[in-house]
């Protein structure tokens, strides 16, 4: 189950980035799991990381490779993680990374590698390893869309988003594919994204604009709370067009594209929300009136997490003293319930610490009815606001995650 | 569903508490709802209650009334928590304590009064306050058993737990009754604890003990980590032994009730977590090897309430994938995954950062069989260790809290 519409968008090919896509029957013979990304000479290469304490081998062989510079490869293979594989593991990811370089002539630090699938489990290595010779002949400008199916596990759909605008009279892209059906299975839906531009800009920057990209995005969505071993965000400025090189936070052009990039990074971790495993409800819950971002963050992630809160979305049941409850156990300290508010898309359900004296069951009946619904809560004390996104919790959920079988 | 015997034990009187159970069908016509406790003359009372900002009605008035002293009765409904009802429902409360204290003489600030069951709507006053006159007539030194079921909401059993030990040739008792069905659904399922004994306690000495008890104990125990309005945890001495009263944190005296009391309250907690909705299975998860009791908690509440966790245990599964991803994500600074061991009660299944060479899946399905279980979690750093309680996600827990309806 799915929430919304299960199309791809068209995916503008980035100049200086080619992608191929091949099948090594990791976990499935014959289905395509193995994606190539060739960067031109000269990107520029970011990343964000998992932050958990048991991150996988290729997330360690990314954190050394990637202050090396000079990225020309990126390796990702589905089906299996290479998580908790220990030495062994390490070192079937740096063979991996030498042996797809070496058929463009690049060395194994040139490459970043991603694995996702089953955790505990060694690579396939005599199955992975004779198909990395054929990515170089299989590189193609247009091959998002076939890696954005080649690096899926349990989605039930490929992910991409794309945009484009003009600066100076030159047309600029910034593409980006993932994977994750909401960070739910660590085991398999370990969430992959890699965003390109054809701009250039500055390595730090790019390194500060993805954090600060995945942290209004990637870090506020929610399917179940649980992250995973494997989860890396990839942003890559190839510099193939004929505009300067951003080299600092000012200006048109860096505003331009931070507000593309964003935006990306916003679509991709709403469609792996949509997608979230069992989800038929796409939730955004937005605080504001709080006295800091750790208050939004705080109260945002109790509502969206209560397990009570999401069963009731999931039986469509505009019930306010679960949201409430969540509001007053999130631990802002000194919260004044009687100045909290709760609108559930504009219906005012929650006031002066009790119900709102002018809602109606069927106002809320009627909001709990859509497919997309935001939970608004004003805490009455601040300027600040932020918002996660999540799902409902439904009988899917337990059976996709009671049956399955790592 | 529930896990293990759903037989009360033995609740054994104790001298200085008489109580009553009586029907005003607040909620269902003809249902035992209300108690009403009266203790001696001269008893301590000491009171733990929620953390959460919208504390309801009877909690407020609780927090009043206890540091006045001289408590003589506590007023307990089911039905309705009284719960994000503003200054009415506080009016409520305090009329109900000034009426059920008329009947016996009292002030309403001698009486401690908690409510339990649907949020945001107004007690149901025409049909409470009438029966209030008839506790006087009704109390017995027999009648926590009856009480343990006027307490229940969403309970499908009632839960009590008594103690016995002999000093200097006087028989002490520890009695306690609870109810709860593991703090999963905030409308209905409020935590509410009486235990009582007959020995004399300095007031802020039984304070810091009920404190100490109940962090080791109801505050340990998760379902799905939704905390209640109504929460509360009351604890009593009597001091109608004939034994001096227990003025220090130190003795023999104060040792063995200090253990009793430990004991009752782990026996209530443990009885709510087995009750808890939808549960197959109790789940102990163990935490040592830490550098300090945040650690411990951090990780095990990481583990507990990690709906992966959770599923994987409803399907019996040993998935040791998804605890070690939890205890990755726990947040446990420079934890070194390498030195990390998990066991299935006896089986190790994790170490030196993968699966145990020694482990095979007919291991952990043989423990996973089993109705209660221990994840015992080592993180070989330190020499801290603590634990919670908790139980899988099923089914029937999506089925109960999707359907209800407050």
């Amino acid at each position: 189950m799915a929430v919304g519409e299960s199309v791809l968008p068209t995916l503008h090919p980035v100049a200086g980035v080619q992608l191929a896509t091949l099948s090594a029957g990791i976990k499935t013979p014959g289905r395509a799991d193995v994606v190539v990304m060739a960067l031109a000479e000269g990107s520029s290469v970011a990343g964000v990381f998992t932050q958990n304490a048991f991150c996988a081998a290729p997330v360690k062989l990314c954190k050394q490779h990637l202050p090396l510079g000079d990225i020309r490869l990126l390796l990702t293979n589905s089906g299996n993680a290479n998580a908790c594989t220990g030495e062994e593991g390490l070192a079937d990811a740096r063979l991996s990374c030498k042996t797809v370089a070496e058929g463009f002539g690049f060395t194994g630090e040139q490459v970043l590698p991603f694995s996702t699938g089953v955790i505990g489990e060694r690579l396939p290595m005599e199955r992975l390893l004779p198909v990395l010779p054929n990515a170089a002949a299989q590189l193609q400008d247009d091959g998002w869309s076939h890696a954005a199916q080649g690096i899926m596990t349990t989605d039930t759909r490929p992910k991409g988003a794309s945009v484009q605008f003009t600066h100076d009279g030159e047309l600029v892209t910034v593409t980006g594919i993932t994977k994750g059906s909401g960070m739910i299975k660590p085991n398999m839906a370990t969430m992959l994204s890699y965003i390109a531009t054809d701009l250039a800009v500055n390595q730090s920057l790019l390194q500060n604009l993805l954090k600060a990209a995945t942290d209004c995005s990637f870090n506020r969505i929610t399917v179940d709370g649980d992250t995973s071993t494997n989860d890396s965000n990839i942003l890559i400025a190839t510099g193939q067009l004929n505009l300067p090189c951003i080299e600092a936070a000012e200006g048109e052009l860096y505003d331009k594209f931070s507000a593309a990039l964003t935006e990306i990074n916003i679509q991709l971790a709403k469609a792996i929300v949509s997608d979230g495993e069992g989800a038929t409800k796409l939730v955004t819950v937005k605080v504001s009136g709080a006295n800091n971002e750790e208050e939004c963050v705080k109260v945002a992630y109790a509502v969206a997490q209560s397990p009570l809160v999401k069963t009731a979305l999931f039986a469509s049941d505009a019930n306010w003293g679960r949201i409430v409850a969540a509001i007053g156990y999130a631990g802002v300290e000194g919260l004044d319930d009687t100045l909290v508010t709760v609108h559930l898309d504009d219906v005012l359900i929650v006031e002066k610490g009790g119900r709102a004296s002018s809602y109606t069951e069927e106002q809320g009946a009627a909001v709990m009815q859509q497919e997309e619904i935001t939970i608004d809560i004003n805490l009455g004390r601040g300027d600040y606001s932020d918002r996660v996104w999540t799902t409902d919790l439904s009988h899917d959920y337990v059976s996709i995650n009671a049956d399955y079988r790592s």
